[in-house]
């Protein structure tokens, strides 16, 4: 059962994410971060990578796509706010943009 | 070269697009849609077999996706309005959605 970050926890989870420029989202117990990439051939194929993870975990992304830009919204709908699963998932999109520049 | 769509052919190439629920987009020359499948798989395979007709055509959509619903919009920045290439991109859009249903 995926349980919304408590008090405690959510420091310590979130604060690696902020230093990779994850931001809390306005008004919402929501992170998110804009990724750029070369061109779109790269921008979706992050997104591709990404979002057969998602699928795997059963936890997806709000996002959107112009051109080489990514814009990603993560929050867990079934605990109305951020949990666990939004981190894992952020810390594999930024693992997989890492892993393109390598 | 693309060029923008002159007011004669406008209602002949955009009228079979609205027909579909394809509809102009306030404040700009732009036509959306919003696209609901069964699933994050269905959504996100329809938006993978769209971004490559997008890459070969060299014209790409704005788009987002959250879970089952995708949100598109076309336009041609090129010629600050609707082209051809956004007509051709949306039916194709249109058809592919179609090939999933058959």
């Amino acid at each position: 059962m995926t349980e919304k970050l408590s008090e405690e926890t959510r420091q310590t989870v979130l604060k690696p994410l902020f230093d990779t420029g994850w931001q809390m989202t306005e008004g919402r117990d929501a992170i998110h971060k804009t990724f750029e990439f070369a061109n779109f051939v790269e921008a979706f194929g992050w997104m591709t990578q990404a979002a057969i993870w998602a699928e795997k975990w059963d936890h997806h992304p709000e996002w959107d796509n112009v051109y080489k830009t990514v814009n990603v919204t993560l929050t867990t709908h079934d605990v109305d706010g951020l949990s666990t699963l939004d981190a894992k998932l952020a810390r594999k999109m930024d693992g997989i943009a890492k892993s393109m520049k390598d």
